[in-house]
């Protein structure tokens, strides 16, 4: 131990060589030589995603406005503008922050901001592209304008209803009215619309529960416009809706734009729910993992877990093996248990495999390797990772 | 809009200011002008904590070797290390990276490695610092003492038994002995001991549970020490033991080290379980969040979900307000629900919440903000975030 001691020591000495962790992938690389774990996008599949929905919102006419907090990779946003979108949304003000360095010129912060700090780097976005935010409460219009003219910017506003989700959003079109009226009023800030968007029913599992929940919000958001347009309020946005009821939204003639995020990915959390024949997407998004120990003739165990993959909403799907299903994950491992010893996967082979939830998991990964057929395309960092504020 | 859009146009000269994410805090900062959400770390809890571990593992002359997986910190493990702990664990090889850049010198990756690119980084690792790798599987210790020669390096061995947490490990005395004869032939990597960690019983709510579970593996690990003994081989180190289990696991007699990782911060998994007398540890770790919607008398929402906190465990616990708790983690959002309207905190309110599962929340925070009552003493990157690899 001595010897070993004095051996690292020796090793301290300048000349010690600082270790960087290698990256996972370069481009060209096959599929297979990938370090694990990572997270993969498959680009015909992803491309094939972005039409799909694209073509569908323009077919009716409605705007597409895709969730940025769904990726948060600038690359990405730049590839659903191109094909035409009409801009993205944030969840965050700082997660606005690398979309607008990349290029990204109209962001709706889909969501209340509350806070000096938030609302001072909210202006300074806002002296550099369109920006529009929600608001829900006459203190926060009142803070966000004062915040807009103290930094000589302006910006628009969404006010939030409550469709059903139970989150934020006013509850009642009187006190919508009473905030629209105010957002009017106050310097700097313009009433653009309502965000009308309900999480809640996204997941339901059938079509049909799906459609008449996507009605249930469309008539209450209906009531509003009708109270709008009684007290003389012009309304031209109304933007929600997400993956799982787009078909519907798009149709409602209510929403002017949607805000889908996942449909470009897809995950185990949509993939259980029936998509009629009306539209459907692709599983785009994996998570590429390695076999690291074969304890028993049924079990296997992949080397990527709870700190790669959220797992919130259930354990990750294994592609292409039949008779292997994860049991179990574990903040680096996830137990996979086999029907038989031939179904079991050897110490060593890489195994694909679909994240319950595309935008937490996003949220664990640096970068995203985008691979077409078995070959690395492109690795593109996800710059907003980690910009919760 | 046409001059909205020449006005960014002309903000988009060279003259543009590039704008950063502002930090969340300064040192010296009051906790109050903290920016959430932030992870935040109590440092009077968390010495104390510190404290309160190693000196029961000392009672008992048992090393502790904190799990660096708990919190990817370095500055953590530095102050571990010069309480007394032997080295760290990381679950890792790249996580074991910033942990070698920041001088710890002894970190057992307590973990099956398998593949060239993290055996090569293992090598590497291995010429810097005193690195045991776990293995138990006979072409894991081929492949990891042929990377050892490529390298001229050489590493500890340990290997894993599977003692009830049916995840890595060999399943029988038989198949470990032949397993350490192999490691005891190749060349460049050397037998040192086994490792013997229990995962699932560390949270058995009832203290007499969580004793008979721990009794019920350290009697598996005599079964091999005696199996050890027979067959001739010396088994010097017994690595394994947790937070819920540490205090019978240092009584054991087994065990030579414990693996501990959440004693120094506790979260929603340990707090619900019974200590008894024998010792106690206290929050040290919370998040920081802002009521940023009140939408309803008893509603209100708080600005972190599940991209600042792992819900996988269940939802987080709110400190320090009586009638109120946390209902539902979305991405970027908690709903909280209220008894009464005078129990429901106001738009702006900040509340401090304790995660449900310490390791995946550190891991979703670029630096944790280290506070002395209630002022900012330091700011510490979390270095080895994301590094699953």
């Amino acid at each position: 131990m001595q010897e070993a001691q004095q051996a690292v020591l020796k090793n301290e000495s300048p000349q010690a060589e600082t270790i960087a962790v290698p990256l996972a992938a370069r481009l060209g690389d096959p599929l297979s030589a990938v370090d694990t774990p990572s997270l993969i996008l498959d680009l015909d599949a992803f491309e094939e995603n972005l039409r799909t929905m694209q073509v569908l919102a323009e077919r009716h006419g409605v705007a597409l406005r895709p969730h940025g907090k769904a990726h948060k990779c600038p690359e990405i946003a730049l590839r659903q503008i191109a094909l035409g979108a009409t801009g993205i949304c944030c969840q965050k003000v700082s997660e606005a922050v690398p979309f607008v360095a990349a290029g990204v010129r109209d962001i709706l912060i889909s969501n209340e901001v509350v806070g000096p700090a938030k609302l001072a780097l909210l202006a300074r976005l806002a002296k550099q592209a369109h920006m529009t935010v929600c608001v829900d409460h006459p203190r926060a219009a009142q803070a966000l304008s004062a915040t807009m003219v103290e930094y000589q910017a302006s910006i628009k506003v969404l006010v939030e209803l409550d469709v059903g989700q139970k989150r934020c959003g006013v509850q009642t079109p009187d006190e919508a009215i009473a905030l629209i009226q105010l957002v009017q009023k106050l310097p700097n800030i313009s009433f653009a619309g309502v965000q009308a968007y309900h999480g809640g029913l996204q997941h339901k599992r059938s079509l049909e529960q799906r459609q008449k929940a996507a009605e249930k919000a469309v008539r209450l958001v209906r009531q509003y416009l009708r109270a709008f347009a009684k007290a003389g309020i012009t309304c031209p946005v109304v933007s929600g809706g997400g993956t799982g009821s787009a078909v519907f939204d798009v149709a409602s003639q209510v929403y002017t734009e949607i805000q889908a995020g996942t449909y470009a990915f897809m995950d185990t959390d949509y993939a259980g729910i029936d998509w009629g024949e009306a539209v459907s997407f692709r599983h785009s998004l994996f998570l590429l993992g390695t076999v690291m120990s074969t304890p028993t003739p049924e079990r296997a165990v992949v080397d990527l877990g709870l700190k790669s993959t959220s797992a919130e909403s259930g354990v990750p799907l294994i592609m292409d093996h039949e008779g292997l299903r994860c049991v179990a994950v574990h903040d680096e491992h996830s137990i996979l248990q086999a029907d038989s010893r031939r179904n079991r996967p050897d110490v060593g082979a890489q195994l694909r495999l679909i994240p319950a939830h595309c935008d937490p998991t996003f949220n664990l990964h640096d970068s995203v390797v985008a691979v077409r057929g078995q070959y690395v395309e492109a690795i593109w960092p996800i710059s907003a990772r980690g910009l919760s504020r």
